[in-house]
């Protein structure tokens, strides 16, 4: 029998499991919820009794299973299978994840970061198309992302390869960051980004627009209000996406030079928004990149949404074994 | 006898070759003219004759080396180990590089880019220390770049991987790039660059200064003029460095934020300027990158000069073989 991969995706609200083939196809999925009570001290063992329990009604045995790849948010120490600092996970000190649910399980374990696995997952059967060079940006509360190249997950030295959220775009008078910096992608083209632009542009912006009112009398406005509104033609809300998606596109520019990737998946929340983000990005991209990017680099919507940790997780075994 | 490899860097003007150990070492090394007419047609040959010669003169044969690695300019095609479009070789035409010199050497042959074989070299022997993930930026003529990301080449998906002279650092009123876009990292901190930024300087600067006086009389300037000014506390100079450093700081954090390298190594003509040039490089680049980069990515100078092609050449053979 060809042997099977098991992807994990941990999340501070449930954990998602799949059996995964070695060809990236889900065969069977399961999740549970996360306990972090007591500083997440459950967690490897919930994930171990659930996927033992999964296995036993699968009548598969551990023979059947290569190992076992887990996404987790937090850094990441791969050479000890360590995280810490996951803080949705209550987990603020040095956690020996593969090595405990390597002795639950008896499979060996692969760990890497969320955003990273989810580009391995999208690089592989989402959007990339299997391609070996896909930059995964997420849009969601903030901007995440993750290099593929070479079919390798680019890490960097001090596990920050893939900040694509930190790459400044407004050189002047940008919004001040949690990083610490100000003018970062994340302030403009996260969800909270573009409720801040919003919020920032409402009371000098000319434009005739409900939805501008609404911003103004109420100081709030969703990601989503702003896209449908864009979508309804309200002026004041073109305004914040022109805004959001010249900034958007201008930063993928860079990853376009500097990697010219087969492809740039764009997740996430905000990605929802579809193609009234995707086509002025598209836009501004092209006009900073070198000829041979505008002609090789594609810009595409991530397709596998919350499968994609799990397949990306499940592909760090076979790339690490 | 343990084996050795054999490195080509072939340029408009000369060949280099050296003999190179599996430790990246350089045991001989030697160069001829580099005979561009006729469309290039001799340079093969040439190439051939020299390395046969050098071989017997060293009484090394065939079974003494493991392979030739050899970096050229223009567009590789790396599958059928082809070049295009080197224009200063006189290759307009897809060259059979590989086959050709397969054949008269009897050794298998590895080709890649010129920009790449030097980066691969400043990554291994050079500034980047031998680590896994380094970007190497030649400041020359023009800005041409590299990128090594756990140990291997960043191609792309068409050959414009590390095309970091073309990242928009100017995003209005930039000057026109030789590529068609404007605002290119190329047009500023390049030696044509910062030549372009002082004379665009010189009418409105305020500075009171020998070099801008110059500028304005002659209409020409050297970068070299501009850096030598600028040791002289010459405040027109001053101006110059501290916008060109300022661009290319900014366009270093780019890369930073999206692949935390170990190291970005800078090289090339204009680097001879040294830390005038690259201590306020570095002071942009801190202000701009994730805190993480910043503390673990190092910008250094290139150590190697010229043997850089010859040595990243020689160990395309060992990441190939």
């Amino acid at each position: 029998m060809v042997k099977k991969l098991i992807g994990i995706d941990v999340g501070g609200t449930s954990v998602k499991f799949a059996v995964v083939s070695t060809k990236g196809e889900i065969e069977e999925k399961w999740s549970i919820k996360t306990n972090i009570s007591d500083a997440g001290s459950h967690i490897v063992g919930d994930i171990a009794y659930s996927l033992n329990e999964k296995l036993a009604e699968l009548k598969l045995s551990k023979s059947d299973i290569t190992g076992i790849g887990m996404g987790t948010p937090g850094s990441i120490n791969y050479t000890d299978g360590t995280v810490v600092n996951a803080f949705n996970l209550n987990w603020t000190t040095v956690q020996p994840i593969s090595k405990s649910l390597q002795a639950l399980t008896g499979l060996p374990v692969f760990l890497d970061n969320d955003a990273n696995v989810a580009a391995l997952g999208e690089a592989w059967k989402g959007a990339g198309g299997g391609e070996p060079d896909v930059v995964f940006v997420t849009l969601g509360t903030g901007v995440g992302g993750g290099v593929i190249a070479n079919n390798r997950i680019v890490r960097g030295v001090a596990g920050a390869g893939g900040e694509i959220g930190h790459v400044t775009v407004a050189r002047e008078n940008g919004f001040a960051c949690t990083c610490g910096k100000s003018g970062c992608l994340e302030t403009i083209a996260s969800a909270t980004g573009v409720m801040h632009v919003a919020r920032h542009k409402a009371p000098t912006s000319k434009a005739n627009s409900k939805l501008r009112d609404d911003v103004l009398l109420n100081n709030r406005v969703s990601a989503k209000d702003v896209f449908d509104a864009a979508k309804g033609y309200d002026p004041f809300a073109e305004e914040v996406v022109a805004y959001v998606s010249s900034a958007l596109g201008f930063a993928l520019s860079h990853i376009g030079n500097i990697l010219n990737p087969a492809c740039i998946v764009i997740g996430g929340g905000v990605s929802a928004a579809g193609d009234i983000l995707l086509d002025p990005v598209r836009d501004e991209f092209e006009k900073n990149v070198f000829s041979t990017v505008k002609h090789s680099t594609k810009i595409s919507l991530a397709t596998l949404g919350n499968d994609a940790g799990m397949i990306g997780a499940a592909s760090l075994v076979l790339t690490e074994v």
